[in-house]
């Protein structure tokens, strides 16, 4: 990718490349798919990413986005207060939301504890979580980060610095993929998912 | 995609998602991204978009993409004013600048003859190409379009167009992609390729 015929093209499409995923192909694409569209939309197009980055707030509760100081979920009354669920994002608050299985609150850790991207503990809200938990009200904890070595060594972090207070740690139920195939799912899943096999009247009340 | 817990979110993502072949689920991930960003890198990247828009220049003889009224290539001296190569985009001049095979200029259509689209000829440069084949220095057309209906659809149109000119039409050299095995080529390339093969002195110049 060289040859541009312009400067302005140049530099639009090594922004559009700086996005991760995006190469400079793809990118090129895009802006001139950009360049085809009205001047008000293109303007309207580039200030909805400024107006997101200066307008929008975090949550003083639970580092979620939001419009407000205190975020939608965090300031619902009819949301269970005595429960919060720890995610590593706010893609995670929206896809458990999607399920409507859970009423309680959550904390956005901003991150995943790991070493090799040099995110460690104190990159994370950890210390707020911490002082949320202290301020007594919250019951249970449950810890819904991905399955994987950063998450666990996260949930093994969270374990250490809550063990202290009188609340209740849970992590996600680890097993076979509703849809899966026996066949096709992985030892280890496979593994747990014995182990922890769930009484058959349990799955009648879903 | 739903439960968006920002206005302002919901906005960015939904103009990432406008952007062809970017989904809902990619769209927030990118604006996730620029959200981690600097003020300043967010406002880069969004005025690198409304510059391009309102500042880039279409070169008045090709219509290429350009920083100046005539683009680089067509206030390029050394290059070839008698051959214009007909292209539909501006990817297509960058693809064959970077084959460094051609001298000589270009003209970009803007598109291509579409019915389904509503693209016809009226929405193309091909009226300005006609003028510029009038006024009388072009000797040869090089007609690069798509090896699709469309291509030769537009392929067939410019050559009613232009064939009253004195000026030699050609179209790029159909064939078995360079790199490919035989047995995967499909039927019709094959076929015209058998029917235009080539001398073998000319493939020992390249």
């Amino acid at each position: 990718m060289q040859n541009f015929p312009s400067r302005l093209l140049e530099d639009a499409v090594n922004e559009m490349a700086s996005l991760p995923g995006i190469g400079k192909k793809t990118a090129l694409r895009l802006v001139l798919n950009l360049l085809r569209r009205d001047v008000h939309e293109v303007e309207q197009f580039a200030r909805a990413f400024t107006r997101l980055r200066t307008d929008v707030k975090f949550c003083e509760s639970c580092h979620n986005v939001s419009d407000t100081e205190l975020c939608g979920i965090c300031s619902d009354g009819r949301r269970d207060r005595e429960t919060i669920c720890v995610v590593e994002d706010i893609r995670d608050v929206m896809a458990l939301e999607n399920t409507q299985q859970y009423r309680g609150l959550y904390h956005v850790l901003g991150g995943i504890i790991s070493p090799m991207d040099g995110i460690g503990p104190s990159d994370l809200e950890i210390d707020s979580l911490v002082q949320r938990v202290a301020e007594g009200e919250v019951k249970e904890i449950i810890m819904a980060l991905s399955a994987t070595m950063e998450g666990d060594t996260t949930n093994f972090y969270l374990y250490r610095k809550l063990k202290e207070y009188p609340v209740k740690l849970s992590t996600l139920a680890r097993g076979v993929a509703v849809g899966d195939e026996l066949e096709y799912a992985d030892e280890v899943t496979l593994g747990r998912s014995i182990l922890h096999r769930t009484p058959f009247e349990q799955t009648l009340q879903r």
